[in-house]
């Protein structure tokens, strides 16, 4: 498969945003939080996204250079409006202010409306415990995002509603959770697509409410996403409504029946300075602890050690840095494709074939 | 069943604390607090504890009358020591302290550490969301409560870790999350076996990794809880170690890897002032809009309505203060033989049959 390294594909996605009308700043941003989903091994939010934002700046679902702009503030707590522009802007300047205020006041909250999808939703906890912070972080979704049932119910009504939280960890990357509060993201359902597999047992069931794993009924409209939790599936509900409240009420992005014209990933980050709870070098002695003895779980024979929330993102991105991003030959044709149409120069893969 | 009012356990259990040495208002709110999980349809963290807490204050694991003190503090956040009293007592000061910071500025932390058992989580986002508030409540458990496996792994490493969260509702009761992070809570593979019955499919495993529903596995400690999600058994392990942190290491309760002599159910409380965010009469529309909307949902031809999370305790708790609790045969026998040997009166039941 072609192989790139990472600053070919963070050049070339900046290039095709910026040909695109995105100005420069945003589209270096924009282009480094993708690539570092492929790094960090969420493909499916990567540089694969590029032909579908530029597609949704011509259709003028984003906005490119739209504004970020603050609607309400006090020393603690923000709300931002992204107006309709590139989400991972919007998403990471509510990250960074929610960042700024949190070294004053030891705790902020900063939500973020208006903004279209903001990729992979682990990025910005990331950021916060990158400085030394602990993030908390959910999304939600309308409009064409809802794509889940309640639990109990027999339509969809909810998005993915995912949720993330960042905390720093002396053993250099963070521990760190990002994921859908459904049974799993709609792309692992897209992905089973177009690798011609079934779905998981339980990821969908088919609108009468009979199961299903056939990623087709998903696609065709014929299936709902189950949430997160099978048999217990109340909790994953309940932590989707959570979401929805948080992001689609209190940033005010507007919940799941409001109307949009195309996604708008309301977004809302918490930070907490661990050092007004203890001091710096206690936190770090516990959490080397907890990773320890986590990591010594026993496991069946042939079975990899147990790993920490966090540790995959962490494995991939050393194991793509040393070998680069390989790309799907379909996700390579599109980006070309695009890059082409755009008049952007394509890089050369370190493998073509 | 025999039957009683509120008021009637509210003093059955509160005389019989304060018979074991436990100060008169510590008493009360316990035994309030209790009686609250009983109204709420959460019978086995009800008045049933009363003798286990009696017991433990007798083993000198609970110290009756310990104050509550704080070691840190800062405009926005605090670090409480419990000092081994009973977990009521500590967690409620903590959600107090932290709506009324929260009031000053907007959102505030508060962890405690050093308490037993909290009881029903669900009480402390419960008393946020009566102050007008967002609460979000995070509690974990060490020691003996290391029931739950790793994703991945093959021994117990984590407790049950519950999480809750409550949001002012404008239709009266409060949307609120209580759960564990593990499949179910503890006393659910207890109830099963007390009535006879197997547990539910994916809620244990046996140590050697085969399935179970055998309740007896779990109670003669050879079988392990599963973490909530089934095959996205990584998201349920994920928010396990997401309540470890917050409320082992934030909090110093200790983590899961931390001796204890008992339970020491460290709790982390965050208050979100929603008016920071949105005006009162939007949050309270956007709200009841939501609830409307998932109220609405098709479900299949003789299923209920699609509840939201929190309408089972408001159900249960309007259904209850007109029908009064009942406790099963064997709960009421081991309260009556525990208030006796304090020489506590018993109330006289509804119905004894």
């Amino acid at each position: 498969m072609p192989t790139f390294t990472p600053d070919q594909l963070r050049s070339l996605a900046s290039q095709c945003l910026q040909a695109a009308a995105v100005p420069e700043e945003d589209a270096v941003l924009t282009a480094r939080l993708l690539v570092e989903a492929n790094l960090t091994g969420h493909d499916t939010h990567g540089v694969r996204q590029v032909p579908r934002y530029v597609e949704l700046i011509r259709d003028e679902a984003i906005v490119p250079g739209a504004p970020v702009t603050v609607l309400r503030e006090t020393p603690t707590t923000a709300v931002l409006d992204g107006h309709h522009g590139l989400g991972f802007v919007g998403a990471t300047r509510a990250t960074e202010l929610a960042i700024a205020k949190c070294r004053e006041t030891r705790l902020s909250a900063v939500g973020v409306r208006n903004l279209n999808h903001v990729g992979r939703v682990g990025a910005y906890p990331e950021m916060v415990a990158a400085a030394g912070l602990v993030g908390l972080v959910y999304v939600n979704a309308q409009a064409r995002g809802i794509l889940v049932k309640p639990h109990g119910g027999l339509a969809p009504r909810m998005g993915t509603n995912p949720m993330g939280a960042g905390f720093p960890n002396p053993k250099g990357w963070p521990i760190l959770l990002d994921f859908a509060t459904s049974a799993v993201a709609g792309n692992k359902i897209r992905q089973a697509h177009t690798r011609g597999q079934p779905t998981g047992e339980g990821w969908i069931v088919r609108k009468d409410g009979t199961p299903t794993t056939n990623p087709e009924d998903f696609l065709e409209g014929l299936a709902m996403m189950l949430p997160l939790g099978g048999a217990q599936g109340h909790k994953g509900y309940a932590l989707s409504v959570m979401v929805d409240l948080l992001s689609g009420v209190l940033a005010g992005a507007g919940t799941a029946l409001a109307p949009a014209k195309d996604l708008n990933n309301g977004t809302f980050v918490i930070c907490i300075d661990p050092e007004a709870f203890v001091e710096r070098a206690r936190y770090d002695r516990d959490v080397e602890a907890l990773v320890d003895y986590l990591h010594a779980t026993p496991t069946a024979p042939g079975d990899p050690p147990v790993m920490l929330p966090g540790e995959y993102e962490a494995k991939h991105r050393a194991a793509r840095l040393e070998a680069g991003i390989e790309l799907e030959p379909t996700v390579w044709q599109d980006l070309s494709a695009c890059a082409r149409q755009l008049g952007v120069a394509l890089p050369q893969p370190r493998d073509a074939s």
